[in-house]
């Protein structure tokens, strides 16, 4: 039988901690007094084990748990079922990593499809920084949106995601949206000579999310953005199996609320097929450590055989003036994410967008494309 | 315009909660600098408000925020996005309730197609408490578990749950367990006299959810348990308007201790048409406060005009013994969970199941049917 390791960050004492990880194991396994189970198989095979505890500072705890692989099955939502499901509720246990053995990692996923090279190629970026902004703020209508998008492109810029909570809203419905800004960026992107893309929102239900591709395919349109933890992983992980020629950006809304790590979460998120990851930077409107960035940088885009790079997106705060601090942090394996900084600028908006991307260009990578 | 009244904690200080406050109702509506909104109408009727901040004990504040109805839509996982999606991320707030205007409330849902009274109807339970127990532990092949579910069955328990972690697995794959355990219960309840239900546990993408409810429909089977937390708030909605013939008891994996109050959640799942939740039981192996339990079953079942009750299911580490306690706590508008302390029961587990629905019996409600 083979074995995914858990690793849990536990609030203890000394004396409980003990007995502490075994309750864990056995909550995220059988989740039944071990008494009572008369099938030696199962006390042998599927009843979760403590295979270390490490303390770590004050009162908390490194635990690591070996849980049957044949619990989870190829299903990501499964996953975190077993690895955290009931322990989410346990408010002295946090999920902070795993492992899986190699057949449990071949059926749930391959890691992006399009990944870091493609997001970089479709753009003809070479092996520089990505840039992005979002169209904002919600209650623009489409055509208000469209401008924005608009100018965005003139200044050259490579992405352009519709801002999270754009959905489908009286005032901006997903159809009439994506074909106004698809229709601006082509037109924009005609003039500047770049290949800027957009990226919409997708909402709603997995039936709800299809369609919304459907449409984009349509516009000729080739990335989107998705929030996971809103979705459903087992729905983000069918998607990105069924529209191999679309680039997932996971937008991390809601990932807080359950407590599992960053880090963590950017990892099972690659590893389903999430080709960007966007997360709050360190010093901007979020408190994320710049430890914390840089483990989700690196679940993201470190060497894991078999699973392509995807691209960490930083976002929240940045601005134009940071672009050099950010590329000294994070190298040029990443996509800077400004929004409101340049949305500021008003009438000035493809000014300051251009500024944004010759600043990346400068500083990142070559100028030469391909 | 209408706006959503959203309640959140917050931890700050005095001198730092009034911006915090603004801060927070920016988030959850433009996320971009107020001042670079040009358009008047959003600064009126999209931009958040504070209503009013509170304080309440040491550093904490009990914080209002108006958030403009029309960016939420008809959808629950927009609505969630809209309500904590980015503040999820901020470890100094947590969502605690929320009250929508009555055109949103409408359009999300109109509470439980079943609720508790068809619940108690379809198993011809009067008025008293309802009885529930899960098949575990997982790794038992479906002919296992079909014994136990006719063990319980002939114990003339109410519902019989598959244990959440129970899925696609190839010891005991979906549609092979369901057929093995209909047919236990069929058989026992032929014989009891009592209409059990058997309650599978649905898993997987939404997809997956439907083929699996369609296999339940075959087996003549019309009560599901279902993560709404993993399966996503939207696939959730949909389902439950899909199959109305269907009672979905919802399971907290993944709820996540304290970022989204309990209270918070179960009053959106009733809303969206859960028509049973399980959460875990003050005093069991998790650590809700009676305060908190007692806010969950509140959010199921108090008068909510419109909304049918939901029934609250508390669970984990109930004992028979606690059944009297539990039924002065809760009142008989409640279905009791008792899983692991019956199942240690072993070779005695018709016998203690039927102590288990004779205790109920004997404090709850009537003795009679109907």
């Amino acid at each position: 039988m083979s074995w995914i390791d858990a690793t849990y960050h536990v609030r203890s004492t000394a004396a409980a901690i003990e007995g502490r990880a075994q309750a864990l194991a056995v909550e995220q396994s059988i989740e039944m007094p071990v008494a009572a189970v008369r099938d030696a198989w199962i006390r042998d095979e599927v009843l979760g084990r403590v295979i270390a505890v490490e303390p770590l500072a004050g009162d908390l705890y490194r635990v690591r748990i070996g849980l049957a692989a044949a619990t989870v099955g190829a299903d990501a939502g499964q996953l975190l079922n077993m690895l955290y499901g009931n322990s989410s509720l346990h408010d002295d246990v946090t999920l902070e990593d795993f492992t899986l053995p190699p057949e449990t990692e071949a059926a749930l996923g391959h890691g992006p499809r399009i990944g870091l090279a493609d997001l970089r190629r479709r753009v003809d970026a070479g092996r520089r920084a990505l840039t992005c902004s979002a169209l904002k703020p919600q209650g623009l209508p489409p055509a208000g949106l469209a401008e924005l998008a608009g100018a965005f492109a003139q200044g050259g810029i490579d992405y352009i995601k519709d801002d999270h909570g754009l959905a489908e809203q009286a005032y901006s419905p997903f159809a009439a949206r994506i074909a106004a800004c698809a229709a601006a960026v082509r037109s924009a992107a005609g003039i500047s000579g770049h290949a800027t893309r957009y990226a919409p929102s997708l909402s709603g239900s997995l039936d709800a999310a299809r369609t919304q591709l459907n449409l984009m395919r349509e516009e000729g349109l080739d990335t989107a953005v998705v929030a996971p933890m809103i979705l459903g992983v087992s729905n983000v992980q069918l998607l990105a199996r069924d529209y191999p020629d679309i680039a997932f950006l996971a937008h991390p809304s809601l990932a807080g609320a359950a407590r599992i790590a960053p880090y963590c979460l950017a990892k099972l998120l690659r590893l389903i097929g999430m080709d960007g990851l966007i997360f709050p930077n360190h010093g901007g409107r979020f408190g994320y450590s710049e430890q914390t960035c840089l483990g989700i940088a690196d679940a993201a885009r470190a060497p894991w055989a078999g699973h392509a790079p995807a691209v960490p997106i930083p976002a929240g705060g940045m601005s134009v003036e940071r672009v050099p601090e950010m590329l000294d942090f994070y190298g040029d394996d990443v996509m800077l994410l400004i929004g409101g900084n340049l949305l500021a600028e008003g009438a000035r908006l493809s000014a300051a967008t251009a500024a944004f991307v010759e600043t990346v260009a400068r500083y990142s990578g070559t100028k030469a494309d391909g």
